[in-house]
């Protein structure tokens, strides 16, 4: 039959996002190539032994109710471990009822444009910022106002002059810690005065921040969630970083008024999120140091940062820059702005090598000449091979 | 702050229907009450030994790509299974290429509503239809037009009358086996007939079809996608009501061409289902006989249909009719038209028993003379006093 789509998914504007997403993924797939493209967590440091204990446990002692629907807005023990553990480890001051569980933060991400976007609001996000933000909101028709990122993040000089000239803005958008897609941290001092900047503009923050607990050095930053007096700030977590994506558990941290409008929009989308893995989660924290998971993680992927940061000190021409992340799982790398990463990854792919081409994270598009090499799930030995041919494309073009 | 919501969140036109299902979960959790207004499977018929054997098998075996991310169409095993399995129980010709996982069918919904609705768009439904589904389209701002059904499902004259007078029909929304509320199934012929009207107006057919596998007596009817030649039905499946709802795995069946389109949409809502879970149920579908467990649920939900409307004969006043229906959860009554069941559930929270008003089953409102009885959830001793206790209030009224 001729089918009749409804107009948001026949003239999506998000077809060159989605194009690029498909890219990575079949990327990712071709076993003989070695790619930076994927953004996946090391499934060797997933805690196997301890989820056998904890699915039995779960099993034996709540299993009728793990099994059983549940409350949309979460799991009430896992909503107080998540506020009284890792919000409090971010800083923040939070309860259980400024929590509630999404289906990772990527459903976070989808309620978010849902409660608050108009036709034609205003986002403001980093430059470059998050595929997956990008394509949630895209749905909700937003217009993007791009901001500038130095090595301590977005420009605050700059956020100002946006939130100035666009009094239809929304919220800013942004990834405080390890950014995807380049690894860079907003600075102490950048967090307060965008809290400030929210106030005084009347607009919102949404902070997803899937890596914050993935520092390699330091302590974590505090939230920028932490200096919100007012309710501005959308914090977005998850635990698939820090423990399985598997399980799709997210959750939202936010004003009672906000979340009580998340929970109508989530009990439409799929009425609940899968009770028994929330209990799950709940019981590894109940049972097990989620600390102690997370430094088994760090160690590894501070490991990888280091030996791709070498090798491309090595490897790469020295018109090429990138980031050094303290955190995270990404390395974002600048060629020469004549340059095309586009092209630059079909040379590579003839030498068994891929990453992502960084137009794919530019919410307007346009800028070519970078790219996104992720080390989290890649083995020494391919790390450095896998730059190693990268380093000979670069050199040669 | 002075919040901003979208306004398809301000002005929500789902507000009673949301109204009305919060009231069923509080209504559903006051323990003094009998309450016949929950929607749920009974938590004792889990089968809580196999899935903890199931979650061992999945973790030692397959356990870091059961928790990592996955597919957003699915776990292509589980989608062949169920293609050859449960889709061929229903008469259905289909492979994995026309199934996508979905967590549980209400996302089915969602992704449907926004795959397909333009504001205005009509849907044509049940009178009364499915809450969820009313619901999940709302966000769409569909129009609604409702069809008339008697013993034997939607009236296919007055169907036929409602697709001529409505060229910009999109879809027809039916339950069509013991559907929510009224427990009725469409006919054979029927159902044949409703594949030859949209092919002759076309339009498509979602076919929500949680409850097909509990029929009660005989053989469970041919889906209506069974009769579907050219792509006009899509099927919306779930193994909620057949194995653990918490578990949050549904499907899509449907041609290859749309089910292209809820991926895209899917992967903004929430990337992939829980990998776990899919894996879980495909494991379980492999070593067990998942029919066993339907019989044993069929079996148990067959003794309180019976037990329930036995009582109903006894207790309630002559006129008050009811559906007898031969299978699924609910029963569904209509008062003289006199009398709003509203007021029947205010007296009958004093009598501690309680259902869900047939109102919020309207597309558009209005009728306020049904309720609807769930049995699947109840003891019998509860279902004979419950019934007892309703039957006093209407007698008195």
């Amino acid at each position: 039959m001729k089918l009749r789509f409804a107009e948001r998914v026949v003239n999506s504007s998000s077809d060159e996002v989605q194009d690029a997403l498909n890219l990575i993924l079949s990327l990712t797939e071709r076993p003989d190539v070695i790619s930076f493209a994927g953004g996946l967590p090391d499934p060797d440091l997933f805690p196997l032994e301890e989820m056998m204990q904890i699915s039995q446990q779960v099993l034996m002692e709540e299993g009728k109710q793990a099994l059983q629907y549940s409350s949309t807005e979460g799991y009430i023990r896992l909503r107080k471990q998540i506020a009284e553990e890792i919000m409090k480890d971010a800083k923040v001051d939070a309860s259980e009822e400024n929590i509630i569980i999404t289906c990772g933060s990527q459903q976070g991400l989808e309620i978010t444009g849902r409660v608050f976007l108009n036709e034609g609001d205003v986002v403001i996000c980093e430059s470059p910022s998050y595929l997956g933000a990008i394509t949630a909101f895209n749905s909700y028709k937003p217009r993007y106002v791009e901001v500038n990122m130095d090595e301590d993040g977005i420009i605050i000089v700059e956020l100002e002059e946006a939130l100035r000239e666009n009094p239809n803005t929304k919220f800013i958008y942004t990834i405080p810690d390890f950014q995807n897609p380049t690894g860079r941290t907003l600075s102490l001092e950048r967090r307060k005065r965008m809290v400030e900047l929210a106030e005084k503009y009347g607009v919102l923050i949404v902070e997803d921040n899937p890596y914050g607990n993935l520092m390699f050095e330091g302590n974590r930053l505090p939230a920028i969630k932490s200096f919100d007096k007012n309710g501005h700030v959308i914090y977005l977590g998850t635990f698939s970083k820090i423990f399985c994506p598997g399980l799709r558990i997210g959750w939202v941290c936010a004003d009672k008024e906000i979340l009580e409008k998340y929970v109508g929009v989530k009990q439409s989308l799929d009425l609940n999120t899968n009770t028994m893995a929330q209990r799950e989660v709940s019981a590894y924290m109940k049972k097990f140091d989620i600390n102690e998971n997370v430094d088994k993680i760090k160690k590894v992927y501070k490991r990888r940062r280091d030996l791709m940061v070498n090798t491309i000190k090595k490897e790469f021409p020295d018109s090429c820059k990138y980031t050094q992340p303290s955190g995270g799982l990404f390395v974002w790398v600048t060629l020469p702005e004549s340059m095309d990463a586009s092209n630059v990854l079909k040379r590579a792919l003839d030498e068994k090598a891929a990453f992502v081409p960084g137009i794919a994270f530019y919410a307007n598009g346009g800028k070519k000449n970078n790219f996104r090499l992720n080390y989290s799930s890649m083995s020494d030995e391919n790390i450095v091979e896998g730059i190693k041919r990268l380093g000979k494309v670069l050199k040669e073009m």
